[in-house]
């Protein structure tokens, strides 16, 4: 992270969808845009939000953005709130999508400014239907300790996997359920961007993501009026092809004359 | 991990395959379940072995698994080796399976036993027949830091989410081909275990798998007689659902006066 710039944080928020698809209005999604603007611009991020998007336009901006040069850049990172189902689909304002759409542009191969940088993408979108009922556990201890990092050696010239240095957190584990308030967005995005701001400057990305893991599974019931959807819980889930540990540290103020 | 022994370690070697799959024998994974048994067994797992079973009893096998008791255990680990495709497909010896029906069994609410317990999965085998044939980079530069643990407070009485504690540690990424040396074994598995070997005292597991991550693509690259496979790339992939860093330290050993 030596670049001029940490790069973009573009945010492609859902919240009306096209009559046909009779999905209803996201509501509380306004919260979430907001929280992850706010947690980005702190982390350093120049940030884009593009509010319902049809399909097309989603398409020509994830192509504009994978053209566009990030040489200056530390990384890439895109959230997307919307609609979900099984397998990865999400919903544009008009049309169905995969995951893939929105990663694949982002390739080493096909984004050359991008190659070797962590790309970062951020799902709040159910992944099916299921309603994780819980399990009640008593009891918990857990082993900690000091971990220190040492210095990866710097290399000339190399072929990396074009799949390489994606990171997925998504909101919720494959065919499940992702809970979001009308009043206060969804357990996962506010979870994430509080988790951020407090840790971003002490944790690397994986541990903070292991954190949002476990304030939502633990802290997490759903409240609602239907008692077949009641004190469901929540687990997020993290993939990681990543290749090295990644700290997304608060950017020292210029304006500070301390620093 | 302060139970009174690690657990499990159960390695699904499937070497031979039904003659109606038509898939050719998987030479070299040998070499992989050898280099994981010793590789647990440095961790202190026991460890179990079970070779070219069929489907029905493989379900056995997890279901009894999944109902002993692993009360005294700190965790559960399982390797899959196996031809694969596309959405975790996995097969067994006569029979497609899914990765689901490996871990579905020791979900919270199913093995009460592991529940709020990490439960590790690793897996040797195509995800599909995309070859990754990667892209060139110019120069690297890593950020790194130091990192310091706290101790998480201890509950007592609590609900989880029934997927919560998965760790799936993949040899590929979705779609993609896993490369497997017939003499060697497959570049994952031995890079798993010796990362392992080498740096479990001193790192958390994602932190282990992330190196595993940059082994394998930078340093890996498929060599074979066939020009379109050659000098094709691969990236592994981490998908976490645990709720803590997880440390899996060699014990002590018993027998050395000095420790």
């Amino acid at each position: 992270m030596l670049h001029k710039s940490r790069g973009l944080f573009v945010v492609f928020n859902q919240l009306k969808f096209d009559k046909h698809l009779k999905l209803s209005e996201r509501t509380g999604s306004d919260k979430d845009a907001a929280a992850l603007l706010k947690t980005a611009e702190l982390l350093g991020f120049e940030t884009e939000e593009y509010l319902d998007l049809e399909r097309k336009q989603i398409r020509r901006k994830l192509y504009e953005l994978s053209e566009m040069d990030h040489g200056d850049h530390d990384c890439f990172a895109c959230a997307i709130l919307t609609h979900g189902g099984k397998d990865n689909i999400l919903y544009s304002h008009d049309d169905e999508m995969k995951l893939k759409d929105f990663t694949t542009p982002f390739e080493a191969d096909k984004c050359r400014s991008l190659a070797s940088k962590p790309k970062l993408f951020f799902v709040q979108a159910c992944r099916g239907d299921l309603l994780d009922r819980g399990a009640k556990v008593i009891h918990l201890k857990q082993s900690t300790g000091d971990v220190l990092d040492r210095n990866p050696s710097k290399v000339e010239s190399y072929t990396i996997p074009v799949q390489a240095d994606f990171l997925i957190s998504q909101a919720t584990a494959p065919d499940y359920y992702a809970w979001r308030s009308s009043d206060k967005g969804s357990i996962f995005i506010q979870t994430l961007c509080s988790v951020f701001e407090r840790y971003s400057d002490e944790m690397d990305i994986m541990k903070i993501l292991t954190r949002v893991n476990r304030v939502v599974a633990f802290n997490f019931e759903s409240w609602t009026q239907r008692p077949d959807m009641n004190h469901m819980k929540q687990i997020p889930s993290i993939t990681s092809q990543l290749t090295a540990e990644l700290f997304i540290k608060k950017p020292k103020r210029n304006t500070n004359p301390s620093t």
